[in-house]
């Protein structure tokens, strides 16, 4: 099912947060790090708290045609199609590798409504107007031209139709206790993805970009993800596993670039950890835009 | 109706928001900056969707006495009294000044259910259990002491009641474009309300200082205002004259206190008007946590 197509942009370093149902995650890949089950339950409490944050208010109408535009591994895919279950989902990414994990996502799941297909957004092989609506999820952020990008989609949307785009915002995150260390190896994330051609500060950013890019009536709602120690399945899988090891992740590449020194680095990390104790708190949010073509 | 108290914290320096009723402000005081009806119209508008945001949880049963510590001239006031028009608010403030203008406030609106009295956190003048539920609001962030102020509070909830704490966090400011400069004035604010023995950055701070008080099953909540081009009301409103102008308030001290260049100043208040701009985005997250006695 999956066509043969271009790609212009593949991340060499994992910068962004992607919300991956954790569960789904573990059973297609035999996740390693031995989770039990009551562990897993909370895992797939978590990842659906924040599906339901992110996603709760996405429905398609029946008959209705939704280009997801960069599905990557299908992490939102699955909602998407259980969620407008009468409507049909086109899903493009330019790594075929994660349009076969996200294929056999969707087999997994029984979902009928979902076609992948190979494609570039800036090299799109659909005709003008070809979709309703289309969807963009922790896409915009990697590229070195969203507003492009936004022009590009806008070109496949019939009159009428609308464009959903969710982002994060690396710069919007606050914890306690604040540190001067955490927030200096946050800065080095936003700087590493900056220096890659992207843009983690682009959630905030989403209103300027849709008017910028000629949709009409541009919604933005911010949706925070706030922990504390009343909700240990967010410290545990959000604020630990998902943003803290996210920003562990880019130790080597910072390191490499001269960003911070190591010892600093070290600081930053342990001081980040603090937010997850019990007397910690830890806020990220995210960004949802909605915009719509003009005329029916 | 106001007792004479004692009073240990007056701040210098206007460093926190206040989100007062604009109209009714200017009803009060002769507002001087010359709005236009539908400009009054505007700032109404705003200053409900700001009261709607952080206070149209707080509902008290009818019968029940409500303790509001540090009432100030009654900004909140009006709006607890009025949606628990069957409750009973007893108002402290440490200011004369204040209650004065609160008392007011309270009469024009024809409120029967407030009492003031001119009181201390540090030395309240009532017994023990005197109160089924306290509410503080802007008043934590001056204290040197906000985990002796939450005891003190403690101490006057009859057992199973409850207290409800608003504040906001000025770490939480984070707008489009980004702009270090920016942020600097925003840290000069910070760093000068902690000199003054306060503390900008408590919202985040609601969760562990309230179970740190011994309060039970606390929940807090985050109040984001996002302001976008979209919401010209807020832009106006919220983003320029309740934001900025608090930060630009406090040029002089900061001047004074060699926190940082005038020129690095001027650069910074510039570039946090560009938020302000059609292609500007800002948010800034209030808190509102809830906590409650043990027993019945």
């Amino acid at each position: 099912m999956i066509k043969a197509g271009t790609c212009s942009i593949i991340p060499r370093v994992k910068t962004g947060i992607h919300v991956i149902p954790k569960v789904q995650h573990m059973t297609n890949t035999g996740y390693v790090h031995g989770y039990s089950e009551r562990e897993a339950e909370r895992l797939l409490d978590q990842a659906q708290t924040l599906t339901s944050l992110l996603h709760y208010d996405t429905h398609y109408p029946a008959g209705s045609r939704v280009l997801e535009a960069g599905c990557g591994i299908g992490a939102q895919t699955l909602t998407l199609a259980s969620q407008s279950p009468g409507a049909e989902f086109i899903c493009i990414d330019c790594s075929p590798l994660s349009l076969a994990q996200a294929e056999e996502r969707v087999m997994a799941a029984r979902l009928g409504n979902v076609r992948f297909q190979q494609a570039d957004i800036f090299n799109l092989p659909f005709p003008p107007g070809s979709f309703d609506h289309v969807f963009v999820c922790f896409v915009l952020e990697h590229l070195p031209d969203p507003h492009g990008a936004l022009v590009r989609l806008k070109a496949m949307i019939r009159p009428g139709g609308t464009i959903t785009v969710v982002e994060g915002d690396h710069g919007s995150t606050f914890f306690h206790p604040d540190s001067r260390d955490a927030r200096k190896v946050i800065d080095c994330l936003v700087t590493l993805q900056a220096r890659m051609g992207g843009n983690s500060l682009i959630g905030r950013e989403l209103y300027p970009l849709l008017t910028a890019a000629g949709y009409s009536d541009v919604a933005v709602s911010p949706r925070m993800v706030y922990v504390d120690a009343s909700r240990p399945d967010l410290v545990e899988g959000f604020n630990k596993q998902t943003f803290v090891s996210m920003v562990e992740g880019v130790r080597d590449e910072t390191l490499k670039q001269g960003l911070v020194s190591s010892e600093d680095w070290d600081r930053g990390i342990r001081d980040l950890y603090r937010s997850c104790e019990p007397y910690g708190v830890f806020c990220y949010t995210f960004f949802k835009g909605t915009g719509h073509t003009g005329g029916r």
